[in-house]
């Protein structure tokens, strides 16, 4: 932690310093004041604050979305009475014990599982950790979505156990679901399952064999009887479903990334084009597309601009309902767009 | 009505002509199909289908937002049984009867009043009109947003009767509201009356005596006792405010149109950075600024890189919660973005 002055000497701010990234400073604080164990205290509360005002009643959010609530390098996430943490950078990494403290403090919940097992550390200098902090973890936990009910396993799940930036967009796009689904990329089936709570019949087309059947389970356990399981590479499948002249009435998009830097943006959105242009070649007229992108590296002008080109080489006019992100639990500072990654658009092709 | 041929004489599509205007064609269908009776009919079952699926239970809404719903010069607003109606270009003015018609038949309305006097309609060569077309309307109509109760004067209040783009942000602002709030430009209290449904205290600030009169009325009505009203301009009002160290929790910024051409948009976007800085400035830690603009020529982008110099100048460090456009039942075509104008941002001030 250092004080960081202007080249007369005035002071300008605290900062997290971190000596092997390529960002050294992260900011704290504008303000000459202690950075102890009040001052996180102070910003945990805030930032429990926003999700109780913006998710009324939700037991499952990210409370902590590290910079864009003022806490660099600290994400702490939500399920219920579980509390699943990373600490990215040294300087958080060298209050974990103080942090532990005030979680346990501010949520007293059942646990606390450390997932900073991301290869974002390495850039840091730090290395790879996966442990249960405090309390009990009893093996995978359930959580809502909606009408659905969710497992994470806290220690071996992506990220904190699930990928709760899309907790919004899984809800709402129940709402729109009717007829004939397709949800591709499906993995445990965030989508394919709200899809099968409206539908009539979802097909979810998932490639990895682990998550097909974790994706059974699922739609098993919420008595949804109405979800078929496809283990297929979803381009292919997009592919031959255009061949074979099938039809959909909603379909859903949600694509690992694309690229993980710049010079892969070409080529992710060729990919993006591809699956999006066949959705609208399969949707009936009327029908919902909801297509996302995680690729931090493709803008949401950019996206846009993509689907726009599909649609034109679809030849199918396409009204856009709604353009979202990821959840409100998921802030974006107004001076650092790369706190903003995820875009999710409603679109209705007609 | 005109087929629309290639260079080659090759059919691409029919479109609406307009002789007097600057856009002289606005595109129908891609198809060389009959543009009959049954053409409209399917087209406004079709758009209504949309806000039948993206509103459910909702009784008032636009039901035809022109060319978005492949109906280019027709608005057709829902007030309840109400129906409010505008032609804006000569071809849909032709069919005046045709459309009524079909309301008629689809909506069984207790009335349809012709909203047709705006002035986009000299450049299309034109004439405003202002009548009923159908049935007997008793006077002003009610309308709920959320909790609140509305009155619209179909024939005589601004737009079709009301500003249905901005309701579903109405209703959001109540969520976020607490303690102490202000709302500027409030006019007849869209955003004052949802705050004061949630606040402690509301001071809602407009300059026409006339529509604080009626909010005054609106919030009687709705039995809301704990908003004030102030009449003045909004511009004075802020300055005012900081000079005097006023705080508050939650502020609502809709002002007007600050830009009517492109020539004029540095001028808008000086005045939203004024009134957005010292709304920053105002607002106590943790506090919510709900910021909005009608105006087209300023889009997503500028608006954002103006709230983040607002920001920056305010020494705060604003988080975006939500980005928010026109209500789910004013669609953007994904190739004509002359439809998108309305941005909402809610912001956490911290």
């Amino acid at each position: 932690m250092v004080r960081v002055t202007d080249g007369r000497g005035w002071f300008i701010g605290k900062a997290f310093y971190s000596k092997h990234s390529k960002i050294s400073l992260r900011w704290l604080s504008y303000e000459d004041i202690p950075v102890d164990v009040d001052f996180f205290r102070q910003r945990l509360v805030s930032a429990d604050a926003l999700r109780r005002k913006a998710l009324p009643g939700e037991r499952t959010y990210r409370v902590v979305h590290g910079e864009a609530d003022q806490l660099p390098g600290l994400v702490v996430d939500r399920y219920g009475d579980y509390l699943s943490v990373q600490f990215l950078v040294p300087a958080m990494e060298a209050r974990k014990e103080l942090i532990t403290d005030l979680l346990t403090e501010l949520f007293s919940p059942r646990a606390i599982v450390n997932r900073s097992d991301v290869g974002v550390r390495a850039l840091e200098g730090l290395q790879p950790e996966k442990t249960v902090l405090r309390g009990e973890l009893p093996g995978p936990v359930s959580f809502d979505e909606g009408l659905v009910r969710m497992r994470a396993d806290l220690l071996e799940g992506q990220k904190t156990g699930a990928f709760l930036d899309q907790r919004e967009n899984h809800v709402m796009a129940s709402q729109y679901a009717f007829g004939e689904a397709l949800d591709c990329f499906s993995y445990v089936g965030g989508f394919a399952l709200q899809l099968a709570t409206r539908a009539q019949r979802v097909t979810a087309v998932e490639i990895s064999e682990a998550a097909s059947a974790q994706l059974r389970d699922n739609a098993a356990a919420n008595r949804l009887t109405n979800l078929d399981v496809v283990v297929a590479n979803a381009f292919d499948f997009l592919r031959d479903s255009v061949d074979e002249g099938k039809r959909y009435d909603t379909i859903v998009l949600d694509p690992p990334s694309f690229a993980k830097n710049k010079d892969a943006v070409a080529a992710a959105l060729r990919g993006y084009k591809e699956i999006n242009l066949r959705a609208m070649q399969l949707l009936r007229p009327g029908g919902y597309l909801i297509s996302a992108s995680c690729t931090y590296h493709v803008d949401e002008q950019a996206f846009e601009d993509m689907l726009a080109s599909a649609a034109a080489d679809a030849r199918r006019r396409v009204q856009i309902i709604e353009r979202r992100g990821a959840g409100k639990d998921h802030p974006v500072l107004l001076n650092l767009r790369e706190t903003r990654y995820l875009k999710c658009f409603v679109l209705r092709v007609l």
